[in-house]
């Protein structure tokens, strides 16, 4: 009864396979293997962007960093929300690669069209003083488990045009977000205005691997330079390549997905019988729930592991509502969600 | 029959299958999975050092450029080879990392104490306006394939001490050297004054995993969060703990170090018996050599994968001498070295 | 009639005498002039703080910047209001020099102990995830033209002392401050917790200097080689002591705050008395009101220069209440302010 | 007899005068006076180059880092001489704002089109593992008082322009060498195959301005930004308007370093006629010089000021050599030359 994040439940047993027949013979090193080749086809082909540039990195961090530094200037300012994992969980690194800075869109974990209009025209409104307007980030799965409709990316999309600005998706949960809409990644990328995608797979079943999409090329050289200047071009490339390769593989990415979210939804049914209430209504694999520290403490007795959120189990108020995070992968075993719900 | 480097080789079996075995449950990420405790206590182990601060990087140039920067200032200079792997080749990620800019110690491949001392002597004469005297990095095994002696290893501590300069090792191929000396860790850094270590493991059998040790550990919270600023902290960090744990449990890195030396050595004395000259005497497991135009072309028709040195195959005159270099390591099948020695 | 900005109006003439005086003979370049002594006592002496480190810089941007890079790590937030001039005015300058990002703590010009207090609680609950909590920087007078009190910046600078944070303030209109409140230095700077300030001299009759005081001088070789490296060190460096010290003497700094602030407060006066509102009440050299489009009209086509704030004079609604801001210094000719108030 | 440098005498009182008549009544802040127009215009005429972009900052280590942030990328590397100002003197200043690396081309004092393209050829060889071949930057009266001729430079622009490289002047004694060169700034810049110059003007009168000129316009803006973010961007910029306005009216520019450059040569004389060797030959206002201790002695003790460089007064050998820097500027009052003279 693990769903403390989607980031400590184990590696797809296909992707270990890929890696063991990945080590074979010799490779050249720092992405000239082969298998990177067939990578980027594939990329290319889900995406239907034939002209994609396609880079593959190890953490989430290193993707948005390097992406919004090849989208940016660093007299620049970055649009996103408020609760953005590049404002909030990355310790600086999106300004340390990109110089600029971030501007929090007012309102909640969704940017609105109308807030981030007023961000955009709030600056370059000092000339020289004031940043400039930079790229507009955009979280697709949310951190709070909320998931974009095409139309609100289309909308967000179209301000973010309408000043002539990049924008970039942070897709750590990109396929969980993907098989929530039952779209396409072209829908929900290049074809609703995105310029550059980080293409998450470590949340969603492999060991460490993520794919930048530019789908204009020509920022393809800068963001190589860009990689090896941050570190992060890995010399046994291959086995970045192999990840990815055995996820795009037989739809492992959208199988794990989709079972995520079932999972997720499972749970959610769950606690919502419970008498939950949700602090945002689960879309894709996480749950915002708050319910009484008694339901808490019977979970936590019985081993469930799952972050309270800003709560604390402490206390003597048993009727009092405690929220809590729960997050889903491919990986919950079915006993233990059967086991999960029982508790309710 | 592929010497090209030592990172275009496979990953050691030993380390597949611990990756295999780590891959069982919940693991919390980021660095606090339970292998990484026992990673801990192998490498405050091995280099006697119960008090170092020991972390996971999964590139040699993260290794680097994060050490440097942890131990220097960004008004700085850090003293180095001509040739060293953190001017040459790592495009500028330690300025990046660190601020500080790179002073070459004239000479060769090694540095001498001497050539060290004026060098630093040279700085901090012109107060403010010159760069700080910062950091001394030393490559052992050296870019061209040589190994510093303990004796040398000390003068040139001794002489960042005298200066109250930290010393940092780039290990890449730190093993390597240590077999080849036959000493101790501590012997071949804290013993001799070195102050913080690249402790490589990827171009001796890991898939992509390098230690920073810190001996004194006031660094050690400053290292982290400079680690995730630079996006290098893994979430599924076990899976880099995993590796680290097989390499050193059972003497893999020793035998994996032995292995290749041993193999370079076998490669070198056919190549010595052929006529080829060295450019540099090999010491661990790489060879710069020299031989005619005519053996590089027997050679390369044979299917030998290796790099000439700044020279070409193309050419019509086969007497011509032309540099090349070889690397050996773990994973060169025997079968494949005598097949190369048969054609010399 | 011209009210834009206390960096519109002419050098005081005894600055300009000063550097007349100043330009005899030989003196050494970089600081070690003579003069600088003289200015680094006369500085002691105000802030009755004989071991403060007392620099000179040519710009406010520069003053703070290399003030808070010097307080602050790279992987830290600064906490400041969302009107701070380091936030909105600066390019990205502190963020560049000091590699850490800005919190803007919620609510108005001022920030209060409260909402500062829970800024600070909202870092540093994510370990390395987060920003680490930095100094607090406090604009003195506001962007908006308020004071705080010796009280409120002693409750700040509490609240930052609970948390072991530096305190940083730009004084940009330092003097303007302290003639408000009718207090030492001391008591606005150090006496209440603040350890390192932005003493700022050109908008208040200087041609460019600003003067940057740590409390601490352990801080004083590191902003040393800060300031060199960021190209803010002058060579002939004479000029900005001679500034400051004709400023110090014969307390020219008091007179033209004083000034300022009456110039000021006769405006308020006559806006007031002409139905004007106050956005903010006016509390040192700054006004920002708000009164009808026909008055601006009169007061414009008078030539009265001043900035609308946000608003503009386009439009036919006479009635229309615009706002602007109104900035005095000492300079402003009695007969010109004579000439506004007839107007109204 | 002070020759200690270029930046320890006065301003020329001309400079002073225009200062005093900027000061009257109100002007636009942050480049906006109105004098900067006609500075514009002045710098445009005497380069015949009406499209030029031209910007002033107060420190020759400001227009050095900004015009080469401007120039270059983050992943690349400067190419100069080894005693250049900008990798000697600026404490890491050019890559603090350019995030390059410098690349010292050997040789001596000058760099040889031979030298420069070697070293431009060494980079770029390694992919994205090395730097890039960035700009080209020549000092102009290089750090050891020689000049470039016409011939020379163009020499090396020709080979940057082989690599499409831009070249970047240091002029900050800009004005000495085109006296000492009797040519126009069009032939010692862009007709020569310079893209950006730092027109210097402190060191030749001013109290602290040098121009940045770029010939191709398309990098105004960001210039512009970059100055602003690195704080270099003057709120009462008429001040520089005026210094640098006074610089280009009636030759005052012609005229200061025509007189610095006769007062060298005729120091030169006299050191040459009595016995002295000169380690560079005299070519613009500086002196490197080497004579016996004996005299260095007594002219010490007449109250001679220059530096001595690299030796020391101290020591019991009067004949040794002891090498020295003299440095005149406009303001040598001839009878202390005359003095000086009288003592050789």
């Amino acid at each position: 009864m693990h769903f403390a994040s989607d980031n400590s439940g184990p590696v797809h047993p296909e992707v270990l396979t890929a890696l063991a027949e990945a080590n074979q013979g010799y490779q050249m090193a720092y992405g000239a293997d082969t298998l990177m080749n067939e990578v980027r086809d594939q990329v290319r082909g889900i995406f239907e962007a034939p002209g994609a540039a396609v880079y593959l990195v190890a953490t989430g961090t290193a993707a948005n960093s390097l992406a919004l530094a090849t989208l940016s200037q660093p007299w620049e300012t970055v649009f996103c929300s408020p609760v953005a994992h590049i404002h909030e969980d990355e310790c600086n690194a999106p300004e340390f690669y990109s110089g600029a800075k971030l501007t929090l869109v007012p309102g909640g974990d969704k940017m609105s069209p109308e807030a981030l209009r007023l961000s955009i025209e709030g600056e370059e409104t000092r000339g020289v003083h004031g940043p400039q307007r930079g790229p507009v980030s955009i979280t697709q799965v949310t951190e709070r488990g909320s998931v974009y409709t095409l139309c609100e990316l289309q909308a967000l999309c179209r301000v973010a045009k309408d000043y002539d600005l990049p924008v970039h998706m942070d897709g750590a949960r990109f396929t969980n977000a993907l098989v929530a809409l039952n779209c396409s990644p072209a829908e929900m990328t290049w074809k609703a205005g995105v310029d550059a995608v980080s293409f998450g797979g470590t949340k969603n079943g492999l060991m460490g691997v993520e794919a930048v999409v530019f789908f204009d090329e020509s920022k393809a050289w800068e963001f190589e330079l860009r990689r090896k200047r941050g570190a992060h071009l890995f010399s046994k490339h291959r086995f970045l390549s192999a990840q990815m390769a055995a996820y795009l593989k037989d739809d492992l990415w959208l199988r794990s997905a989709r079972q995520a979210n079932a999972n997720c939804a499972q749970l959610a049914n769950g606690l919502r019988a419970a008498g939950a209430t949700f602090l945002h209504e689960p879309q894709a694999n996480m749950i915002f729930a708050s319910f009484p520290r008694s339901l808490h403490r019977k979970l936590h007795d019985a081993g469930a592991v799952y972050h309270l959120w800003g709560d604390t189990l402490e206390g003597t108020d048993e009727d009092e509502m405690l929220a809590c995070r729960f997050v889903c992968d491919w990986s919950n075993p079915p006993e233990q969600i059967e086991q999960f719900l029982s508790l309710l």
